[in-house]
C-alpha cells in the first residue's frame, strides 16, 4: 500500500529528541510505564491495517487518569505529538504510531465502575472491552447493542474514536447512538464531560462531535452507554437471486415495507462461490447473488415480519428463499458471511478491500458500475455487505507479483469511492479514515469544509499535536491529489510523516 | 424578567449606521425585501418568548439562496451581526433580534423539494412547517417523528437550530436522530452539506454539531429528514398515586421493564387540579400525582405492552388504573397534559416556566427537592412534565404585583435548575438557551468548557457575527455570576446587549 508524504501538515514541528522527551517525562510521571527500548516498542508498530508500521519514539501504559493528565500536559509543553491507542483492532492506521511521537496506550483502564440495570446504563473505563460489557449485563437480560466484528477484542474508547458499527447497526445505531456520557481529557489536560444521562445536553453537541473523530481531539477516559434487553428470538432468511441488481432493490424494498431487520446482508456470485468452498454453510452456488435478512425481538412479531419480509422477496423475483430451521443452520448461514474475506482470499494471491457506503436507493446503481469497472480493468471483484445500511466491502482480486496489477487495483478502488460519492455516499462505512483514506477524503470534501474540520481541530488541540496526519488531510494534499487523482498515490509506504 | 447586560460579549463591534447598512444591503440586493421602517420592523421583535422584545436594526426577506449568500457575505463584510429567524415559535428567545443587527427571515422557503417513500426520505426548505412534511407524507402511510408542540406553526430550520423534541421523542428521538442531511451557508458565504443519506460520514460529525447550535454556526437551507412509518395503532393508561415521588419511581420502573412508551407524562396534584377544572379531561383531582403512558405499534404488542405496564403500576403503588377505551377519551386524558400550562395560568396571576432535564433514576430526588424548595419559599410549584425522558417543567406561581416575588420566583427557578444540574441534569430539555438562559449555562459548564464552545463557534464564524449573545456566555459573564449565582440577575430587561 503505498501513502503519501504529508511534509506541510504541522508546519515545522521541533525533531525532538528521545533521550530529552523520556528523561522529562521520567522525571514528571516516576511511577508510569515508559518504554523506549525497541524491542519493547516493537509490538506497538502497528494497530489492525498491519500494511502500515511504525515505531513510536515511547509508548506510555499509564496505571491512572493523573498519570494521563500529567502525561498530555507534558507533551504538549514539549510539542510532541500524542497517538492514543485502545486494543488496536483499527482497520485504517488510526492508531499508527509516529515515529517522533508518544504512543499513549489505554488498556490498562479496563474497569466496568457501574452497571445499573434498572437505568439500562453502563458506566466503563476506555479499556474495557466491547464484549465484556454485554458479558457483565447478560445476567439482567441486557447487551450493549453495537458489534463491531473485533468484538471480543476491540476497547470502548476506541469504538467511542471510531464511532464503530457492526452488523446490527442499521436497527440498534452506531457508538454514536449509543453512548450517553465521554469523560475526556484534552491535550491541554483539561478534563471535561461530554454529553450527559439526561436525554438532551445545552449548548453545542460535543458528544457527537467526538465520537468519531478518531483520537484528534482529545483522550477518552471514561464512556456511559446504554444497555438494551436482549431480543426474545432472531430468525434468518436466504434468499438467491439470478439478478445482483434485483437482490440491490430487495434491500430497498424491504426497508420500504416498514422491516428493519437486525441484519441485513448480501454477496455477490464469486463471495458466494468462496464462502460455499470454504465452510460450507449451505449457499445456492449457482445464485447470482444471495441476501441474508435476520429478523428479532418478540416471537410473534419476528414470525409476522418473516412472512412480510419473504413476501417483498418472491416479488423482487428471489429464486429462492430458504429460513434457517433452528438455530445450527442459522449460525451455518452467517459462518459463511462471517468467513467471506478468507474464503475469498483463498481464491486470490491479494486482494484489497474497499469501506464504502451509499444511499440504499443507489444499490442497483452502484453495483452496475463496480461490475462495469470490474470488466473493464480485467480484476474480478466479490462483492459482501452491509446492504440494509448501504455500507458495501468490494474486494479486488489481484496478484501483486503481476507488474501493475496493485496498481491497477488501486485505480479500481479509487474509482469505486468515487463512484460511491458520486450516489450520494461516502468513502468510508464502519473503517474510519485513519491514515489509510486520508486521500479519498479528498474526493469527499470541499476545500471550505476542510477548512472548517481544521478549525474544530484547532479548538481543542490548537497545535495539532493529537494523532496528526489522521482523519483530516491538509489543504495542500487535497490540492495536489484533488477528486480526479485520489487512487494516484504516487510516494511509497515507507516515507511517512516526520514530526 | 430580567436580563445582564453583556457589555464584554463581542469586545468592540463597531456601532453600525442603519442608513448605511440598508444602502449597501440595498444596492448589493436590489431584489430582495428589506423592511427598515419601524412599522414594518415591530412584527419581528420577538419569538415565542414574548417578554424579551427588541426591534432589529433591519429585517431581511429572500426569495433565494444566492441572496442568502449575498447577505451573508454583505454583513460579514460590514461587520454587521446577523440573526436567523424561521417561524419563531422558539421559547427561550433564541431568534431574538438584535437593535444593530439584520434579522433574516428564511419563511419563504417552504417548498417540499423531494418526498421518495421509498427511501422513507424527505429534503424540504428550511421554511418548510414541521407538520407540513407529517402531511405530505400521509398518503403514504409516513410522517416525520419529531413533534414539538408549535407543531403546526414551527419551521424546520428553526427545528434543527433548536434541537427540537416533543411528547414522542423519549421513543422516536430528537430533531438530531431524525435527519439525515443538512445544507447550510456560512457567515462568509459558503455553502457545505453536512452529514450525507448514507448511514455514517467520515470527519468530525459536523451535522450533529450543527443541530441544536441555536442560529451561531451558519443559516440552514435545506433540509433531508427520515419519515417513520405511522403507527398502526396507539393506547393510553392512566395512573393515579398518592404520593409523587412513587410516580416518579414508577416512571423508571416502566422503562426498566423493556418498554419504551410513545408517550409518558406525569402531572401533580396542583396541575391536575388546574387542568380538570380547565377542560374536564376525567382526572382524578384527589390523586396526589398521575402518569398518562401511551403506547403505540401493532395492535397484538401495543395489548400486550399495556398490561406489562398495568403490572409495573400496580407494584410501584398506583392506587387506580384506567385505559381510555376509545379515540375520544384518550383525546380528553391528552387534552388535560396538553392544556396544563393555561390551565395553571388561571391559578395564579404569573407563572415561570422551567425547563430542566434530569436522569430518570433521579426523578424521585428532585421531585423531593421541588417541593422543598416550594414550601420554603412560600410559592407554589406545579409539576408536568415529559417524564420518560426526565424533562421537567416546574411552573411557579406567583404575583408580579406583590414586592419582591417576581425575584423570589426568579430564585427558587435557579435553585431548581441547579439541582437538576447537581442530579446530572441539564438547564434545558427542549426549549434551548437562546437569551433567557444564558446565566444558567453558567451553573451547567465549567470555563474550560465554555471555552470550547467559543472555539468550536469561532471555527464557523470568527468575528461572532451570528447571533451573538444566545447559547454560549461569556467567560467574564460566568466568572461574575458563577453557579451560585445563576438567579441573580441584576440589571433589568429592557438593557439587551448592543452591538
Amino acid at each position: 500500500m503505498n501513502i503519501l508524504y504529508d511534509a506541510q501538515l504541522d508546519g515545522e514541528l521541533p525533531d525532538n529528541d528521545k533521550q530529552q522527551v523520556l528523561a522529562t517525562l521520567s522525571q514528571a510521571l516516576p511511577d508510569m510505564t515508559l518504554l523506549h527500548r525497541e524491542e519493547d516498542l516493537r509490538p506497538f508498530e502497528c494497530d489492525g491495517l498491519s500494511a502500515y508500521r511504525v515505531l513510536p519514539m515511547l509508548v506510555a501504559l499509564p496505571h491512572t487518569l493523573d498519570q494521563v493528565e500529567t502525561l498530555l500536559k507534558t507533551c504538549h509543553s514539549l510539542g510532541v505529538p500524542v497517538v492514543t491507542r485502545g486494543a488496536g483492532t483499527g482497520l485504517s492506521g488510526g492508531a499508527l504510531p509516529l515515529e517522533q511521537g508518544v504512543l499513549l496506550v489505554m488498556s490498562r483502564f479496563k474497569q466496568i465502575l457501574e452497571l445499573d440495570p434498572k437505568a439500562r446504563i453502563a458506566r466503563v473505563q476506555p479499556g474495557v472491552r466491547n464484549l465484556a460489557i454485554s458479558e457483565a449485563a447478560a445476567p439482567y437480560g441486557l447487551y450493549y447493542a453495537p458489534d463491531p466484528s473485533s468484538q471480543i477484542a476491540c476497547s470502548i474508547g476506541g469504538n467511542v474514536a471510531e464511532n464503530a458499527g457492526g452488523v446490527h447497526c442499521l436497527k440498534y445505531g452506531l457508538t454514536v447512538h449509543n453512548v450517553l456520557e465521554v469523560e475526556v481529557i484534552t491535550i491541554e489536560g483539561e478534563r471535561m464531560t461530554l454529553g450527559s444521562e439526561a436525554f438532551d445536553s445545552p449548548g453545542f453537541d460535543l458528544l457527537a462531535l467526538f465520537t468519531g473523530s478518531e483520537g484528534m481531539l482529545g483522550v477518552v477516559t471514561e464512556v456511559t452507554v446504554k444497555l438494551l434487553p436482549k431480543p426474545e428470538t432472531a430468525k434468518v432468511l436466504m434468499a438467491s437471486f439470478d439478478d445482483i441488481e434485483k437482490a440491490g432493490k430487495a434491500v430497498g424494498d424491504i426497508i420500504a415495507a416498514g422491516i428493519i431487520p437486525g441484519g441485513l446482508e448480501m454477496m455477490d456470485k464469486l463471495a458466494i462461490q468462496a464462502a460455499e468452498d470454504f465452510v460450507k454453510a449451505g449457499y445456492p452456488v449457482e445464485a447470482e447473488a444471495i441476501l441474508l435478512c435476520e429478523l428479532d425481538g418478540v416471537e410473534a412479531d419476528v414470525d409476522d415480519d418473516c412472512a412480510t419480509v419473504r413476501g417483498v422477496l418472491e416479488a423482487a423475483g428471489a429464486t429462492d428463499i430458504r429460513q434457517a430451521h433452528d438455530d445450527a443452520e442459522r449460525a451455518k448461514f452467517w459462518a459463511g458471511r462471517k468467513n467471506a474475506f478468507p474464503a475469498v482470499g483463498r481464491m486470490s494471491p491479494d486482494y484489497y478491500c474497499m469501506d464504502g457506503t451509499i444511499p440504499r436507493r443507489e444499490l442497483p446503481h452502484v453495483l452496475k458500475g463496480i461490475a462495469a469497472l470490474s470488466e473493464e480493468s480485467g480484476l474480478p471483484v466479490a462483492n459482501v455487505f452491509h446492504a440494509g445500511d448501504g455500507n458495501m466491502h468490494p474486494l479486488i482480486l489481484f496478484d501483486a507479483n503481476k507488474p501493475g496489477e496493485l496498481e491497477l487495483a488501486e485505480e479500481v478502488g479509487g474509482k469505486i469511492l468515487e463512484l460511491c460519492v458520486e450516489a450520494g455516499g461516502s468513502i468510508t462505512g464502519e473503517h474510519g479514515v485513519g491514515r489509510e483514506k486520508i486521500n479519498q477524503m479528498c474526493a469527499q470534501f470541499q476545500p471550505d469544509e476542510i477548512t472548517v474540520f481544521h478549525a474544530v481541530k484547532a479548538a481543542f488541540d490548537k497545535h495539532r499535536l493529537l494523532n496528526p496526519g489522521k482523519n483530516i488531510p491538509t489543504l495542500q494534499r487535497c490540492a495536489e491529489f484533488g477528486a480526479m487523482h485520489v487512487h494516484n498515490n504516487e510516494l511509497p509506504f515507507p516515507e511517512l510523516p516526520r514530526f
